[in-house]
């Protein structure tokens, strides 16, 4: 067996391993086609670096021809600490997990202002990782790894961000700020992109090679599955939506272009069309517009109806570019609804290109902050457990 | 070496073969790392078979150690036929390659109608292939494969057509009833899918995994390629362009909906904005409203300019989803040159979103249908190629 059969071998086992819980080595053997003397050899090499265990079954389990107690291996829980966080507009949520991506503690917290110098941010993120793990009698020193989502344009490969709402300074090393500052691991990701892989990994998406989720919080965001794997473009910065163009020389948006679809479906773009109607006299905010579209107010009616037509022309651009199984519309703001509305769908549905075969699901996932501080936690994980992985090479060769 | 082992390894000394034109025993043993008794093994069946040949090399390039002529393996060009055809709005152009790739024969011939029943232009395929191959002195029976593109919304693995323009039914299953009729193996695509392909075999795609092809004939068609594959979508029907929207309930499509990016820029809708500017009066051709608009006709230069920047404007939305490499631009008609303008270019890095990086490099590939023709036929030769190495594992095993 070389070196790199060895890895491959040692990789394939524990995924192997994490994706059933637990399993005895027979069946490990059976599902990967790695031989027994092989997977002896190779968890025998994982128990001793503590990164999976041993477990016996209840007595009503034993093995019915040796009649001893069935024993089988698990990923071991206490192996590793992980944090993750979702930097949102004015808020952090962390979570933090152990190594078998149980749910340890969680932590909320507000933040002064929604832009932050990247170091001061840095040193934010450290000291509430600190305090989360300090809820579990830890501390930062004892998190293996931290994975962190914000929103923007993130070359996660190389932890850069091009651009994000959070950093008051555009083009950061911001993955490696991090990680001088918190001194562990950190894995940083466009936050729409930890929210598409938690549901491959654990939402939505299981058992789905080819979906997209759209998220939608103060702006919209996109994450694409493409072979089970994200999609991130050849710059770091694919899988765009909210500022492709749904009007030639349109609305005016944030970003300093016009016609992009936030310009249309954002918060502050319903808030600035009602404020124009009234000649800045309505006040409303977006939950009052909302409700009072519901109720029939013919201004916020017509506001809100076109916001949910642009968003219908944007999806639909998004299905006959991808043709995907499956699209996830995932927030945690009800004031999304009027978006996720069926009316809203059925309008992308005749959008789209019309062939005689079903148009792709679209279902509706409404997210609260700690579950995209778990994607993040659950990308982290991957990682982390990649490193050990490699690590354990080191010492065994 | 199990069966699954040879198998793998006779397809990738194969590809290797083919990929190098003429390869030495020993260097396909180092490229591959497939030791050099298998490769010896496997290679003699391929000899056996008659899909490879040796090829001793010139006398001054002998082997020093032994002073004896090197002997090359290369790809046997009379192990197989292969014809390719694009179907056009009122032509089909066919050219005939051999094993190798190398074109023998081409042929161009006129259609009576534009679009035909599936039954009929199979019949007409089938002659003209046929024809083709008489001109080297063969027959349709002589051809191995024959690769055809055809534009509309192609289910290329299942050889099924939803919508063409050259077929006066939808939902056919026209890969079988070319079969049938042709009797030999029929692999159909939609044609900016084979030009996508033909431009990573041969064209300005080669050497880049992430690339978007965008074809304008009377239609605007695309083929994605992403990690080195064409990019299908999960129904058949992914990786459309044409029909993407860029003006909510914009102008009139002939597909019957509003708004769709061929509703600005083919010729059509150029032809029927100068009709309706002219109250009816107006009776030139694209070309002359081209020409026009070079010499500053004003209604000419507006209906030109906005089709430019509606183009822009989805090609800017390409961007931002996908990230790509490289954008190449490929058709055949020069009445095309206005979109592929540089100042339409230049109106799409401002649409995309700004990062310090530089945009995709946007590519003009002006291609005659000879070339989709043989993208066409670079694909029934991979597949063909497939076919011939499954069968001989039939024999062999």
């Amino acid at each position: 067996m070389s070196v790199n059969q060895r890895e491959i071998g040692r990789r394939t086992l524990f995924a192997e391993i994490r994706r059933h819980g637990r399993i005895p080595r027979i069946s490990l053997s059976e599902h990967t086609g790695i031989s027994r003397a092989t997977v002896t050899t190779i968890t025998a090499e994982l128990l001793r670096e503590g990164l999976i265990e041993e477990v016996t079954s209840e007595s009503g389990d034993k093995d019915a021809r040796r009649g001893r107690p069935k024993v089988d291996l698990k990923v071991r829980g206490d192996a590793r600490l992980i944090a993750g966080a979702k930097i949102s507009n004015r808020s952090v949520s962390l979570v933090l997990l152990d190594f078998e991506g149980r749910q340890l503690a969680d932590h909320e917290v507000e933040l002064e202002q929604t832009a932050n110098e990247a170091s001061d941010l840095a040193s934010i993120l450290a000291g509430h990782v600190g305090d989360l793990a300090a809820k579990v009698g830890r501390g930062l020193v004892d998190v293996s790894g931290f994975g962190l989502g914000i929103a923007g344009i993130v070359d996660a490969p190389r932890g850069f961000v091009h651009w994000s709402p959070s950093l008051t300074s555009r083009n950061v090393e911001f993955g490696q700020i991090l990680t001088d500052t918190l001194s562990i691991p950190v894995f940083l990701d466009n936050d729409a992109n930890l929210v598409a892989m938690a549901e491959k990994s654990f939402g939505l998406g299981q058992g789905h090679s080819d979906f997209i989720v759209v998220t939608i919080e103060s702006g919209v965001g996109m994450g694409v599955v493409i072979g089970d794997e994200i999609y991130r473009g050849t710059r770091g910065c694919g899988a765009e939506f909210g500022h492709t163009k749904v009007q030639l020389e349109g609305a005016l948006c944030r970003c300093g272009q016009r016609g992009c679809l936030e310009a249309y479906v954002a918060d502050y773009a319903l808030l600035r069309e009602a404020m124009s109607a009234s000649g800045g006299q309505d006040s409303r905010q977006v939950d009052e517009l909302l409700e009072a579209a519901k109720h029939g107010d013919a201004v916020a009616g017509s506001i809100v109806e076109r916001a949910g037509r642009m968003f219908a022309m944007g999806l639909a651009n998004l299905v006959n570019i991808f043709d995907p199984e499956l699209i996830i519309l995932a927030g945690e703001q009800m004031q999304a609804s009027h978006l996720y509305a069926e009316e809203v769908i059925e309008v992308m549905r005749k959008l789209i290109v019309q062939v005689d075969k079903a148009p792709p699901e679209v279902v509706v996932h409404k997210w609260g902050n700690q579950m995209w501080a778990r994607g993040a936690a659950a990308y982290a994980l991957d990682n982390v457990s990649e490193l050990a992985l490699q690590e354990m090479k080191e010492h065994v060769a």
